[in-house]
């Protein structure tokens, strides 16, 4: 049992959680009903995994083991009646932490997962590594009508690729090493995300185009 | 043959068509030309079947039996040229009749499939129900620019999942009873979304959070 | 070596890295990043060919031949530095003609690729022509909140569409000219596009049903 194996039992169910305690919550001000709610939230929490899968051509986990759509829908449930409490500023951060930490563990485990199976090293990991973390969110952000994160200055996509691009290069180089190097990246992720999240940092000027709208 | 194999055959054709046009019908008004009349009219009646085989790993129906997507190119055409006549109130309420119709067919029949391949019991096939029901109509709004379906207070997604969990709580109890639990259960989606139709129901506040744009 | 064979050769690595380049410049004004930019330019280019390959159950072409991908990401990366450049007038023009040559050659190989597997004729080969050519952009647009190609004027989704049922019904009737059909539907392709580019055509009204909007 690698140390990527051992992470998909508890970080992977936080992640799924705050995943669609997130998701919820973000739609929450747009008086979503339950129903939504609990699609909503299953679908961030499951999305990009299920992307993953499907384009890897292997079978989508869930349809296995249930376990992650039932904590995905417990999560949203809670969520939707506890939702003047989670949104609380103290809970909401919590909760948007939380989310980074899943991200990073789905970037990881995607960018895992197809690197075992040697598909196209090492450009395609990285892109199933962004497509598992942010593929649920972009799901829901399209049913929603929301502007999706690839048109935010929020940085999100981009510490998940970092995270994924480091992973790839760090296999490529050293290849025994991949539990180490699956712990650190995330530990980047993780990281990278929290201090953006903890000091409001946006996408940096140099890093984008100017925008001809404002 | 049971009344689920007996189901696909009329009633799955007047889904197919009443949901292409259905589509054609809701974009009418924004000048649609031919082509995209017919893309949306196809998408929207198969699109719902597409995603669930694609998710249960099945080979997509349309890829052998091309009955459907000649049925849906059919129905797109007509509506697209008698859209006059069609736009006209009693046809069109006709038509969102038999929508539904389409809907609680399509619903049950994805959870059917998924049941009898036994992936993740009992919750997976209510999802894919659901996903067989409105995922081509999703498609269709998000490729419209349209607010989803998901984002409206219609009744529309609540039936159908009403309908789809009902019927795994049934097989879950009595799995012999599955002729009778695929009838039951289309009759109820059928009768729900009526009568929501028919009395322009919405979804009920204390089912809702509060909308803080409104 | 069919020439459909020899054309997958250099005309879709032009295709490719135009589809790419185009996605770049028309998100450009909306001060997209670095990142976003990439994502954006490989998501246009291997997107319909994605949904392709998913939809008929083959494994996704960029699974084992990352050539592609590689492709698309240089072309994103230097799109992004120099869209000054790329930007100008000329240029401009330029890789929007390509993109229409990519476009003409990604909706025949897409066709073909159906009709060698034998699936669904002869509707489902039109269908997958024009999924393998719009799909990318389709999902790029979407991404980035904008109105689809399908609710615009734009003459994009119909020169491809003739295209393939052009082609359909040449191998329906005389199989045996494959190549052949294949350069003349390409051919077909490219001018409708051209021309309309060229004489910025739209939309004929006798097309399309009265916009209610405007």
């Amino acid at each position: 049992m690698t140390a990527v194996d051992w992470l998909n039992d508890w970080p992977a169910l936080v992640g799924t959680m705050a995943f669609a305690a997130t998701a919820v919550l973000g739609l929450a001000p747009r008086g979503i009903d339950l129903l939504t709610a609990c699609v909503m939230g299953v679908l961030t929490a499951i999305g990009g995994g299920t992307l993953r899968d499907l384009i890897l051509d292997q079978p989508v986990t869930w349809s296995r083991d249930t376990d992650v759509l039932w904590l995905a829908l417990i999560a949203s449930l809670i969520t939707f009646y506890a939702h003047r409490f989670a949104s609380k500023r103290k809970v909401y951060t919590l909760l948007v932490y939380l989310d980074g930490l899943g991200a990073s563990l789905f970037a990881i485990q995607g960018a895992d997962k197809t690197w075992s199976l040697g598909f196209g090293l090492p450009l395609a990991p990285v892109m199933r590594g962004i497509i598992t973390a942010i593929g649920g969110g972009l799901i829901r952000d399209v049913l929603a009508g929301r502007q999706t994160l690839l048109m935010k200055r929020e940085l999100y996509a981009i510490p998940v690729s970092v995270g994924c691009i480091v992973y790839a290069i760090w296999l490529s180089t050293v290849p025994q090493q991949r539990t180490t190097a699956a712990l650190v990246c995330m530990g980047l992720i993780v990281l990278f995300r929290s201090a953006s999240i903890r000091w409001g940092l946006t996408v940096p000027p140099w890093f984008r185009l100017p925008d001809a709208h404002r």
